[in-house]
């Protein structure tokens, strides 16, 4: 897995923890979910305020735990965007452990461009492209095999 | 995907919904959770009380999102072992709508079996590799190129 | 507390534990805002299909716990409203085990009448007070000293 | 409400926010068991280790809902023990904009000392009634006329 030029920090709740006395697997996508829409805020993708406007839709996720997560740690998630398709983009997530930098889970997710005002797909706007391109050091350019 | 032989239904909770008014994507975890421990209950491998006794930790997790689940609908998740390994086990997860049966998404998971009270990951129970064989009516044995 | 003409029953999820093995308070609230859901969905109040048709927005509440729940508890909610002020419902909710009826928590809340597309509050509709009067068998007055 | 010595950050995440927009009823519940469970670590009465430690179950709670909780908002959640009984403790708390400090929820709690290892209710341990009195900058005396 590549480096991440962004990162964004997440205390872990006692309301996010099982019985087993760590952080429940289904918290791993809430987490990858505020990094993800964080990460589109800070580069100006998103302004916050609509939900309407949010512009993306998740097609698929897939989650590798590597160490269970403890009340007392706090973790910051990795997000970086590694392909853009025509209206597809897929991004990876490294969680760690804020302080220790130990890994504790990865994942990956797909989302698809969305117009939630006429619930369609739609390619990725030229503007998302560009912004995230230059933000990720590399032109992300659909692949030529990239149909969705 | 081959068949299910067991479905858990779910209720969709208003509180499983997020801004855009349909299923939070956490939730699909939740979800498929809640039926992977009522198969392995109704199998007769967790009587239900101590959740020292679970014998299972995830390791991996995959979720195909193919449509939005809404408030009104009645989910059933199905859930199906695929795999043991040694140690894993591999299970798939179809959710559909209860009454048209439409698949909304669809799932797997890896699970390490796990003695918690010493925190060890162990081999596959043999009750265990018998009892869900026989429920899944074929021989899943340990595929010689697994080694986990 | 008085009788309940209403109950709706909850499945209690792995995903509601906490680390003390039961039912984490906050899902309290969950539990029981899906059976104010439900019982003015069955009331014929709210289609179940628009949020901003929903009518009400919650302005307090207030909870005792009376004894912990378990996982392999089958929790039913009664629900019935106690008043109706001019703007205001007051309703009172019982947490039982479905099967021994053992009372698990009681519970009350005000929500208020708000029109969300306007982002105000609103007098109680009329038709909503003639129903929720003729299902709890009795009219519920708006009392002459209540303000809101 | 007087003053608080204790303030505790949350962050707001999707996974907070319900179909209306805004932060869910019950995620106050979780926001004010996050800040009252570091309130109890700060004073060191937790250390934040074993769940069989921490020494309170919740009995009781109240929250009055004063404006919409939004994505954008960071909050702040201010604790303060406001009685002490034989076996009961009596927090209240304030949600706040932690940048404008306009008041959003304010609520209250009553936590009963609990020997979870025994799983039985106890006198509260005179090391908790000596470190918050100190804290709250006064001597919260059990009052004779409280029981519980």
């Amino acid at each position: 897995m590549s480096e991440f030029h962004f990162y964004h920090p997440i205390e872990v709740r006692y309301g996010d923890l099982d019985p087993q006395g760590h952080v429940n697997n289904s918290r791993y996508l809430t987490y990858m979910e505020q990094a993800r829409i964080q990460y589109i805020h800070q580069l100006g993708l998103w302004e916050g305020d609509s939900f309407m406007d949010i512009g993306i839709i998740l097609a698929d996720v897939h989650i590798t735990f590597l160490a269970p997560i403890q009340f007392k740690q706090v973790v910051r998630v990795g997000v970086h965007t590694v392909k853009m398709g025509i209206k597809s983009i897929t991004m990876e997530y490294q969680l760690e452990d804020a302080h220790s930098l130990a890994e504790l889970a990865r994942g990956s997710s797909v989302v698809v461009a969305y117009d939630y005002r006429n619930s369609q797909t739609i390619p990725i706007p030229e503007r998302w492209r560009q912004v995230i391109s230059q933000f990720e050091g590399a032109l992300l350019a659909p692949a030529s095999h990239s149909g969705s």
